[in-house]
């Protein structure tokens, strides 16, 4: 079933909701081989938040964690943290880049101004398209999941709620569209991913979806990526969403 | 065959290449009737690239130019340009906005960071979307027509040449749907509409269109746009393009 393997994937976003579970899904994975190198990231690790994402990092040695804000694409920190992944997946490269990290401002229409457009792009669009530049050179028959959202469906979009955040996804899109075309030559598919409307602190109580639920379908569908899906927009049960 | 007619227009960016030939169209036109009020903005009318704009707002009393900077949509010169906007066209309002004012680094996908990607969507996206949101209570009866570009089709996007246009184009096609379900109530029109590949600065020489063309075309399916369109990405011969 599986046509695209990976033995080691890195997780930006990592300290909770879609990114925390993924991490805990593929540590202890009976439908996939279990990497040999799961990196997950996350803004600081000393942080609450980051608890128990520590733990996770102290019982499985395969898990290495590492610190990366988002809004550090532009200065030394982002090769620094490339130069940490080399030394750690070495000539094996890395296979999958799952750009979890991201942020949704909520606002209404009458509430979106300039900064919210700017800060969520920022987060949303600009740190998963320097983070994927960045990594290209590690990257070995390999994919990058870019996690997108259906609010960020130009065709679905109906009204100006949570503007800010549908622009970066809708702009994520096009990220994913260009890597797919840039990077196709060096045997790397690029997707964007629906992970469903998901029970975490952005999906609130009222979603579809447990975490569990979402992220056994979005591992299966990246389990399962071929060269073809290059430069498409997914859903978490393998379904092609519109621009 | 005109289904909206408009008596007052403004247009950002107005001083050269497509803003420029749609304020001489519309001060000329045969096949439309003449605006009472044409407002053309752009950063700095004292500029050398502004002199044939001056001058044709010495002939032209219909024609008033005002400048307006598309950093300036954070602080208190928007507020104030949509001030004098009013007193121009009073209780009439505004009927037709092109948010035609935006930039292209052509930069090639190595040359691509973060500063190209933030600079390029704060004139292309974040200032149209502004700058709508800023003049929705003098709208009436009216259309926002956002100029983006089939480079901003992600559908179309096949590498990731000159990315950072691409996705703030694709982001403003996200801001036109997500107005259009906002405004819709209002009574407003909102749309994306590619000018074709133009002979101006930043189309270049070897463009398909010349700009009378182009500028012919734009002003046939401003004049004509329904209720309908509202949302829609629109080429310039006023087909639909895929988002």
């Amino acid at each position: 079933m599986a046509s695209f393997s990976f033995s080691s994937v890195l997780i930006t976003g990592a300290n909770r909701g879609l990114g925390l579970n993924m991490i805990k899904h593929l540590l202890n994975s009976s439908s996939i081989p279990i990497p040999n190198h799961i990196i997950a990231t996350c803004r600081s690790l000393k942080a609450e938040n980051a608890k128990e994402l520590q733990k996770l990092g102290e019982k499985n040695s395969n898990l290495h964690l590492l610190e990366f804000d988002m809004a550090d694409v532009t200065g030394p920190r982002l090769p620094e943290l490339v130069k940490k992944v080399s030394d750690i997946v070495q000539e094996s490269g890395l296979n999958l880049l799952v750009n979890n990290a991201g942020m949704n401002l909520h606002e209404t229409f009458d509430k979106l101004n300039a900064d919210a457009l700017r800060n969520t792009f920022d987060v949303n669009t600009v740190a998963p398209c320097m983070i994927a530049k960045a990594f290209r050179p590690l990257l070995k028959r390999a994919a990058i999941v870019n996690i997108s959202s259906t609010m960020g469906s130009i065709e679905n979009c109906n009204n100006g709620h949570s503007l800010a955040y549908k622009v970066s996804k809708a702009a994520l899109n096009m990220v994913t569209k260009g890597l797919s075309g840039e990077f196709g030559g060096d045997d790397i598919t690029v997707v964007s991913v629906h992970p469903g409307w998901v029970q975490t602190d952005m999906g609130g109580s009222r979603a579809h979806l447990t975490v569990d639920e979402s992220v056994t379908s979005i591992i299966k569908v990246m389990s399962s990526l071929e060269k073809s899906q290059s430069g498409s927009f997914l859903s978490y049960d393998g379904s092609i969403l519109p621009w």
